[in-house]
């Protein structure tokens, strides 16, 4: 791979010139950003580089915000749970929160849009019962009844900004002062973010990209009187609540929104619960509005002879982008962090923008970049994961943020991501016009659909979770496997069935959640057309619980399907006698290391000899297959990320669709290595997905095999024989 | 400890006489018995003992019962799950059924008294819609609604005694004509037993125990089409079903039963299902039936001039001894399998006999006393067991079965009964007449309350179980502690309150089951009287998934008094901080060994720091304490059996009692080692619970302490200081 040129995004700082043309040319790159914290010179913006910079446009403006106080954004907060020991209690309900980022709303009747809850029994107490102390923020309740608990749900407004909040206490800013974040759905505000953006746009004439970051809304993140986060939901829509807009829920769908519908619980829809259909239909209210008032900045910036680009995350709500309304927006592009290959692909599969950037880790910032540390393995590692999913969909510039003049002082990781940079630019050059070869179109079937494509179980910004590695491996091995993915809801499957070029179903998650269903599968017609559907011949892979709900002596409804069941105590009488392991199996023949089902899942069992189990301990079945008419299903109890789970994924999902005999195309034998056809192209690569040397037999698309010795981290370019 | 006399019953067989009165003499026994295959030889019969015989009413009477196979015992059978495929389906509802077991009862029309249900809905199918082939077992549905699932629940007769089936296959007994077991809810049946048992009486002047095996109905054992076995609930009211019961039933409580009140689903109303009241109303009228039944022949025993015996188990339908008729049946005495202190306990607690007796362990069979096994081992831990129970509540005698002539061949065993014979009667003098000191009163909450004593969780006959180990442990502990233990239901809970005099309540088990309550946990009264209860001052233990159900926001619905809760996914969102455990706690003050919960319980978390954390790791608390009010509850992720859990368990007890300070009395700081003390008497003894040497320090009832030396398996009896 000779020198090349463009695609990467470079970020700067304050008297770093010379250095920053050094790694302009040594990069490639050919555009340079801000951070936050960070402000480019003049000179480093006349150097041959587009610039980027970031605009924020409902925070960050406090001469406007502290005259519109009453314009804050808004969220509906649940007090903390009160237990009642008389026939009164009072509730301090907002002891819990951190009153320097929200306060109770008295502007607006309590009585009229606040709830209290009788939490033991659902109900909710009637407004006349209950008086509230603005002084105290105390909601007293009369003719409660002792021993149940209470709790009350206020709304409040939101005097800080989330992630401003959260930087600024992380790094101590001391008297900076707090952003506001206001909302556009009220007056003044819409008036602001337009005038103001004008008026930018005149005043930033060497800016070529406009980074939003992002609209108006932050996704939800709100704090605990220490001061330390307390709820956390990239996905919420909480925080874009107001009265103006339950008011323009009522005037269009015709019911009323309660506190409820968003405190849920003190759940507060958390993307684990199954949405409501007032929670879908304030989603998709919502996003009709967002998306017409980003798009009029958006057509400011076109017409200032600007480029949109759409930061993915912060202050997203409505601007999901697999939500129906994205496109109309008319960003040209969006950017967001990549942290693996699913996050990669989050990016990479966006619908309706000219192009997608992604920024790598690690940042440049003094928490890697210190003396003795060598900040290289976090950037190996962050490459081989995001480049197996840019072999399926590349994204179209890579960059890097934080400081550079820290990376500046590590010459071996200058050299890396010199090496990084070249090797994007070339796969990105074979990969960007051609289609991949496919092996299999795999559908992932949960709640969300393809609005939470690639980031279904999602805690926080992606950190681990005990309770969703076991999933989360799913997707990050699927993101750079040679099938197609999509995303589908029950909701789409019961009103348009499952569609038609789909070869195998995914249902993985924790019974009740959003992910494997919970009450949906009470409903007979989900049941009876995906059994339809995999007796006729489609492939149906479950992770976890799958199709969990009981009913009918059935823990998973498509039991009969799977041949596996978990025992919920209710069957313990019943014999069980299926508990020998098949000698070998398909899906385990590349396996090299002990099998790793993560979290697992207790307590399931064959139903009967016709279920082929695969991996048997302890009682429970982890690993199995199971014939269905003439479709097949595969039950994996829990699949973390490895290159082995992976394969073991792909096999399952070919066995699924009963074309073991296609698996050995464009294949390595060895686990640890893919192989990425492009036919159009007539080439195809061969990636040691690892950091150390690996050997392997490569199949070809007619199941022609070599073997081939890669270097640590290699990706080797072949032609095919006769375009084959 | 002198050689003593009696308690103790000996089997004897043919062939056997100096033997036997040797054994007579070494062990004390005053009584001999037959076995399920043994006879008495007159010359045994004559020796100086009392002499059992056991006595079949329902079954090994063929000679009756092939004349009148009209009233064959029935119960009620699920089809295997049939998928339609299309819009008809044939179900050979008895394919999976032993047809030498049972067989469909066509006498009573299949129309009337059969079901078929779609259980994808859960629907009953009109009958229009089916129709049944008698020759091959088949019923077809029409109008059926493809990839729905539907069953069969028909009606069948039973033509082999279960246990007997089960010996026959086991052993092989070839040609040996099978048990049919008669129904004497109908007219022949009920007349013969009783004229039968007359003759029999006379026939029988050696006897003076019938030891009745039982009475009527066997509980829940079918076997499959493979002659093994398929469904088995010890106390499954299944067998007892008729359509005479049927009828009765509806005139005395004006509603009708259904198939589905028997089959459930397929659970077949197994104890682990929260009880319908259609199931609590049936077993009540079995009970009273079969109360007056067997009350009759023991009457006629009596009048014979001999003892009647029960046999806890086998055809045991309606006579579960902690039933409330149970004590008018007039029974002399009970005798049971003796596996555990809890077993024990089971037999030692039953009200209303003169006399309960213990079959210990090992049985004498080929299996254990062959050459070059050693049975003593097995001997010692059944003792070891058993043993710190009767210090509890002793059963008044105690025996063996099987063939002695093997026991003989191990002089070594034979010196061991001896001393296990006269340690029992020493105990037994020391013990029955005398009231245990007792540091509290615990109740254990359920669905199924005094019903089920000492045998909640029971699969099987109590075999291992890992879905139950982990529960069982509790009961077994409790079995020999120095605390009185009671069984409450849930309803009896709503009707009458909690009982004054409880100082602590658990609640045990997996979430749904009848263990840990399921949908009873959505009544409100329930959950604030236990709340009020916990806050005024009393104590609640929950171990595993205790008040589960999923409400409010809450997955324990006394998680606020318990302080810790469990994550099902709705509140990943929501930042968990406490995972710290504390340094030390009043509950693991005596551990010696690494922490065992079993199968554990996973994602239980903290929800405050009010949540006193004692034992966490990889996520997930397992054992913790909460202050409520006045009072104070402990969770306990899993309890399996171990002298280190008995502790865990005691010291949890008296913590959640808030009587810590009474703990050091009668108490061995050792924890291998227990105190039981009898203040009516002045005496108090040591126990070492295991067969190694121990070393302890033993507090008096007044806390002064001194320590003292215990051989392997050592009782000591010591005289308190001043009576006390």
């Amino acid at each position: 791979m000779g020198k090349t040129k463009g695609r990467v995004t470079l970020p700067s700082q304050s008297n770093f010139l010379e250095q920053t043309k050094d790694l302009l040319n040594r990069w490639g790159a050919d555009a340079i950003r801000d951070s936050d914290g960070t402000k480019l010179d003049d000179d480093i913006k006349h150097l041959d580089a587009k610039i980027y910079t970031t605009y924020f446009v409902a925070r960050g403006h406090n001469e406007f915000a502290q005259q519109h106080m009453e314009e804050c954004q808004q969220i509906y907060l649940m007090s903390a749970y009160t237990l009642a020991t008389e026939n009164q209690v009072s509730i301090a309900f907002a002891k819990e929160y951190f009153d320097q980022q929200v306060t109770p709303d008295y502007d607006h009747d309590p009585k009229v849009w606040w709830e209290v809850m009788d939490r033991t029994t659902d109900e909710v107490v009637d407004p006349a019962n209950w008086d509230y102390d603005k002084e105290h923020h105390i909601v007293t309740v009369n003719n409660v009844i002792p021993f149940h608990e209470y709790t009350v749900s206020f709304l409040a407004y939101i005097l800080w900004d989330p992630t401003q909040m959260y930087n600024h206490i992380t790094n101590d800013w001391g008297d900076k002062p707090h952003e506001i974040p206001f909302d556009v759905r009220k007056p003044a505000s819409a008036q602001y973010v337009v005038d103001y953006l004008k008026q930018w746009l005149k005043d930033n004439p060497d800016t070529d990209v406009v980074r939003f970051t992002t609209f108006f809304y932050h996704f939800t993140l709100i704090f605990n009187a220490r001061a330390k986060e307390k709820f956390v939901d990239w996905c919420g829509y909480g925080a874009s609540i107001s009265t103006e807009a339950m008011l323009a829920f009522e005037k269009e769908y015709g019911y009323k929104l309660r506190p409820e519908d968003f405190v849920q619980n003190g759940y507060y829809n958390s993307t684990f619960c199954v949405p409501t259909k007032a929670y879908l239909d304030y989603i998709d209210m919502q996003q009709r509005f967002v998306k017409d008032k980003a798009k009029e900045l958006v057509e400011l910036t076109h017409a200032a002879g600007k480029e949109a680009m759409m930061f993915l995350g912060d202050n997203w709500i409505g601007t999901e982008p697999y939500g129906k309304y994205f496109p109309e927006i008319g960003l040209d592009a969006v950017v967001g962090s990549v942290g693996n290959g699913a996050t990669l692909r989050l990016i990479s599969d966006i619908p309706g923008v000219k192009y997608h950037e992604g920024r790598f880790l690690p940042y440049f910032f003094p928490d890697t970049f210190y003396e003795g540390n060598d900040p290289i393995p976090e950037a190996v590692d962050n490459w081989l994961c995001a480049r197996r999913a840019i072999m399926r969909k590349p994204i179209d510039r890579i960059g890097y943020g934080g400081y550079p003049s820290l990376a500046y002082k590590f010459p071996k990781f200058v050299d890396y991501i010199e090496k990084v940079c070249d090797e994007f630019r070339y796969i990105y050059d074979h990969v960007h016009e051609n289609e991949p070869y496919c092996g299999l179109r795999v559908a992932i079937l949960n709640s969300w659909g393809s609005l939470r494509s690639w980031h279904p179980y999602m805690v926080a910004h992606g950190l681990y979770c005990k309770q969703i590695y076991s999933y989360n491996g799913m997707l990050e091995s699927l993101s750079g496997a040679s099938v197609d993915v999509t995303f589908i809801s029950f909701d789409e499957v019961l009103a348009h069935g499952i569609p038609e070029d789909i070869d195998v179903i995914i249902n993985a998650g924790d019974a009740g959640t959003a992910f494997s269903g919970g009450s949906v599968w009470n409903n007979e017609k989900l049941v009876s057309m995906l059994r339809a559907w995999v007796y006729n011949g489609g492939g149906l892979v479950g992770i976890g619980e799958p199709t969990a709900i009981e009913k009918g002596g059935h823990f998973f409804q498509l039991a009969d399907a799977f041949g596996v069941d978990k025992e919920l105590g209710f069957t313990l009488h019943t014999d069980k006698y299926f508990h020998t392991p098949v000698e070998q199996h398909f899906i385990t023949e590349d396996v090299v290391e002990d099998l790793n089902f993560g979290e697992g899942m207790k307590n399931i069992y064959a139903l009967s000899e016709d279920t082929q189990i695969i991996s048997y301990s302890n009682g429970e079945v982890h690993l199995s297959t199971h014939t269905y008419g003439k479709g097949r299903c595969v039950y994996i109890a829990g699949l973390p990320y490895s290159e082995q789970n992976t394969r073991i994924l792909m096999r399952s999902l070919y066995y699924a669709a009963d074309k073991e005999a296609e698996f050995r195309k464009w294949y390595a034998d060895n686990l640890y290595c893919e192989v990425h056809a492009y036919p159009k192209s007539g080439t195809y690569a061969i990636l040691n997905n690892t950091n150390r040397e690996q050997v392997t037999n490569v199949y070809d698309g007619e199941g022609n095999k070599t073997s081939v010795t890669l270097a640590p981290g290699e990706i080797r370019w072949m032609v095919m024989n006769d375009g084959k």
